[in-house]
């Protein structure tokens, strides 16, 4: 693509090197900034080089985090005897939008694939193993998304947690999404629903 | 949606203001600028900011440019006989890209829509009657998008640019895409293209 500018051009090019923005869409984004006040470009560009400068994580559970310690490991009311694990920031967001969770985190940066050569000391696996001796952790819920790797994961995670007297492991309801129909689900999660069977409460 | 953390808060709300892209998206991205190196971000902020503070608009075309004449208006191998007249810089962009027009542009930021608000004082088409006495031009290409607006825009220009004699009006053909099939061509365009039919060169 030929580009009438160089500074248009240079937009462009970094807007394309997001995951998902080809260069037709970037040069759609970098059209409407220079459409748009300056002001929108100025607010966008300061909020992205602050995120990314001034970000830090978690030193408990590894989440994004404003402060050493993020608001949800330094909130008194969240229920701190059950940890989730997960394998992403994305997870930790996406069940707390669901406002079903009352207890912390643990986020363990990836998972476990040998194919793209990330092994256990390349996750937060010991610091969560080191969080359990002497706290209040009663039950350790494994969400990590059932892919081979994320299962791979799970079953390591499993081995190591078990050593810990009184610590349950759960975790979470594999099954039919909730509207979907029995007829488009695949056979694996189908099966799985049907052992996985909860009785109904009288 | 919930955020750990104000920073990132900020920046999806500020990248899910661009056009197209939703807060789950925006989120993505952000995600993304956070795992890859500083740098990415950096680069990407700079750049942004640098088009929209520094970039200016050709005096003559006013198309985008990193000077007061664009690229194409300051070269000399061009045909500065041959004006094309385009509603946005994307167009500009498009026709550049099929490498077949080797003559000049004028931008004319848009098209008339009384909807809108958007009169023809609105748009650069003073500029462009301007530019026509005692300049070589001797054609002028309507390439504009067929809407009700464009057509509206282009009956507006044949009309002033008709007091301009030894200057040709012509405008893009229309017709079945290349490549495209008869049967999914909309009645209009397949109506126009056989009224406009090309007699073939033996
Ligand atoms: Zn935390
Ligand atoms: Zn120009």
């Amino acid at each position: 693509m030929e580009f009438p500018s160089k500074l248009i051009e240079n937009a462009v090019g970094e807007l394309s090197k997001l995951p998902g923005i080809g260069k037709k869409t970037a040069l759609r984004l970098a059209l409407h900034l220079l459409k748009a006040e300056t002001d929108t470009t100025a607010s966008l560009a300061e909020a992205l080089a602050k995120m990314r400068f001034e970000i830090t994580y978690c030193q408990t559970c590894h989440s994004i985090s404003d402060a050493e310690e993020c608001s949800i490991c330094a909130n008194k009311l969240r229920d701190h005897s059950t940890v989730c694990v997960v394998s992403d920031i994305r997870d930790v967001i996406a069940i707390e939008n669901t406002a079903q969770y009352q207890g912390v985190y643990h986020v363990l940066g990836g998972v476990i694939s040998p194919i793209e050569g990330v092994g256990p000391s390349d996750l937060t696996i010991d610091s969560l193993l080191a969080r359990i001796p002497d706290s209040e952790i009663k039950e350790v819920i494994l969400a990590i998304s059932p892919t081979m790797e994320g299962d791979t994961t799970a079953f390591y995670l499993s081995r190591k947690l078990r050593d810990f007297e009184g610590v349950h492991i759960s975790t979470i309801a594999r099954g039919i999404p909730m509207g979907g129909e029995l007829e488009y689900a695949d056979e694996i999660t189908l099966g799985r629903s049907i052992v996985d069977r909860q009785r109904q409460v009288r």
